[in-house]
């Protein structure tokens, strides 16, 4: 897993093919390469919640995502750079990205206190009391030891008046200067700014013309996924997405179900994260190629089918529809677990289909064969 | 998996070699082979908790072993029978020993009543009332396809007066017989029967003569494990286990510890079946070649060791002692999942190593090697 030649290799990012405004392309990095458009799977605190590490190799996924905030409280930064750092710890050789721990804090942290040099916050697991700002963000997420860090920044709730949401982007902006100050480059690894401002088109676009002064490895669009709607997500990324250097990529944070994808790639966006298929898979719904499907559905009680018969995952290829159901409603470990291992193959292998379609040229039709063959599912997409 | 052979294949056990009273063979089945003494693992309701099938072939596991009991209620045997047998249905082609559900019956069920010819019960989990009886037991488990039959008994609760474990032993004996004739005959499958009679040493002898007049495939020691203590148990076998057959393999039910393990294969038992290795992987207990180690014990925090220096398993190859502890600490599914695996990779390396010892004629000095080495541990095995 290009462990022999980490901290040799530049942090590039090549654009291979475009259709419309969809790229194809890769980032090579000190952990390898990765493919794009890319789907990160969260890997919270050190795991993939239901997969062992070589399970999620054998999805196809190449790079896995950790949450600075989950992994600082425990098992703490010190101790994963102890033990060899984060790719060690969870045997994950390839790419690692840590966000900036900023989200969490501000849904999960008990009375946390934003000044101008950070937040300080009480852990929501035992009350105990931490302080981040951009150099301390930096010095976490360089003791991880992570491919790509993320600088620190508040996501601005949604709905925020323009003011609040005008005075957090700055906030941000100011956070995000600090934080390149304070990142220690190394060959291989990047560092990615972070688009703020809401729903309101002006603020994104300074918020885009600060970050491009600073200079990054990439370009996140943060603050969308939180209530706002796919509509106006959608429209924040027209807006966004072309004033974004061209030959960086870029990462649109905690997006999305299959269908919000295929509408950001088409406006531009090389990376994702998402927690949709693995907490999709603990809790029984499938992402198939014909659609969602409930297997605590009693329709699937006696369906010797297989789930997805076009999916090369164990779910599919060892079991039947029967099988799947029957270890929901007895509420085994193993439900989770195929299940789990099957969202994430389905969603790589969409994205494998759009890297191939945006190199063929024929994206737009690739994305309306997929969102027909979805509406066969149980829930609509 | 020998499924081309399937059917084709007579039952039959071959002592390979004695070393004392231990015996190291192989059963040939409809299924493929298990080498003895062996480990079986238990997969309750059709999947071994927090396993993939595939995982459970990596440990080294020959057979598993099923709930009649927990399988009639949920998914349903004729259900398994209409989706393609047990094998098929979880993934297990190899052979499967089900239970006659007896067991579960007196532990689980409410409203229990029993009469000369069977037992009718509610369910645990919705109240609906079923029947067993040698005949219905036997059909069950033909529609799981079960390679091993066990017949309907009553696992005498322990302590019992003479009285009441004399008359449920000879029910038990009467149930015997009309489960050999109510079972159907088929190449490569077979039928145990089960030795009770509580501790009392004329039970056991009248137990196996009635057995053995019947004339069954294996014969199991069942009863025990039921908190009457190791001594009790092995002074059962002692007495028991010369009179079976020397030419069919021998089963005690339920067992055990890697310790009682040790015990019972010195007096001549061939097959174990326990939930100690896949229970304590959920419970942060590692079974190793040093003892018992608790990983939610805060002294694994910083250890960058393996779990098991000798181990094969995922779980001592890929990670470290903090690493499991973190997960345990965490309360993430992969740590059941990875000890799991390794509590299995170590009882089925104990097996392995019996067996070799066996054939080397060096049993007593391994049980020794073993016994001395455990006491490193957290908690004396």
């Amino acid at each position: 897993m290009n462990l022999n030649c980490a901290s040799t290799e530049r942090f590039r990012f090549e654009v291979r093919a475009t259709d419309g405004l969809a790229r194809a392309g890769a980032i090579q990095t000190a952990h390898g390469p990765l493919e794009t458009p890319a789907f990160m799977v969260v890997g919270t605190v050190g795991t993939v919640k239901a997969m062992t590490a070589d399970a999620v190799r054998c999805t196809g996924t190449q790079c896995v995502l950790g949450n600075t905030y989950h992994l600082m409280l425990r098992p703490g930064a010190e101790r994963i750079a102890a033990l060899g750092g984060l790719h060690r710890f969870m045997d994950w050789p390839g790419p690692i990205l840590t966000d900036s721990g900023g989200f969490q804090i501000m849904s999960l942290a008990a009375l946390r206190k934003i000044d101008a040099d950070g937040v300080t916050f009480q852990s929501h697991i035992d009350g105990s009391r931490h302080r981040l700002t951009p150099a301390i963000c930096m010095e976490l997420q360089r003791q991880f030891d992570s491919t790509v860090t993320m600088v620190l920044d508040e996501c601005t709730a949604f709905p925020a008046t323009y003011e609040d949401a005008e005075a957090s982007m700055e906030m941000s902006m100011r956070w995000a200067l600090s934080s390149k100050e304070a990142f220690t480059r190394r060959p291989g690894y990047g560092l990615f700014g972070i688009v703020q401002g809401s729903t309101f088109p002006d603020l994104r676009l300074r918020s885009v013309k600060a970050l491009k002064d600073i200079g990054f490895d990439g370009y996140a669009v943060g603050g969308l996924a939180v209530g706002e709607g796919q509509a106006a997500m959608l429209s924040t990324l027209d807006i966004t997405v072309p004033q974004l250097p061209a030959d960086a990529p870029r990462y649109l944070m905690g997006v999305g179900t299959p269908d919000d994808i295929l509408g950001a790639v088409q406006r531009g966006i090389d990376m994702f994260d998402c927690v949709i298929p693995t907490r999709a898979g603990r809790t029984a719904r499938a992402y198939t190629s014909a659609g969602i499907r409930n297997m605590r559905n009693a329709r699937y009680a006696d369906d010797a089918g297989p789930l997805d018969p076009e999916c090369p995952c164990p779910a599919c290829t060892r079991h039947s529809r029967a099988y799947l159901h029957h270890l929901f409603r007895t509420q085994e470990m193993l439900g989770p677990m195929l299940l789990t291992w099957h969202n994430i193959t389905y969603y790589q292998s969409l994205m494998r289909g759009i890297r191939q379609a945006i190199q063929a040229g024929g994206f737009a039709a690739f994305a309306a064969g997929k969102r027909a063959a979805w509406q066969a599912g149980d829930v609509l997409p």
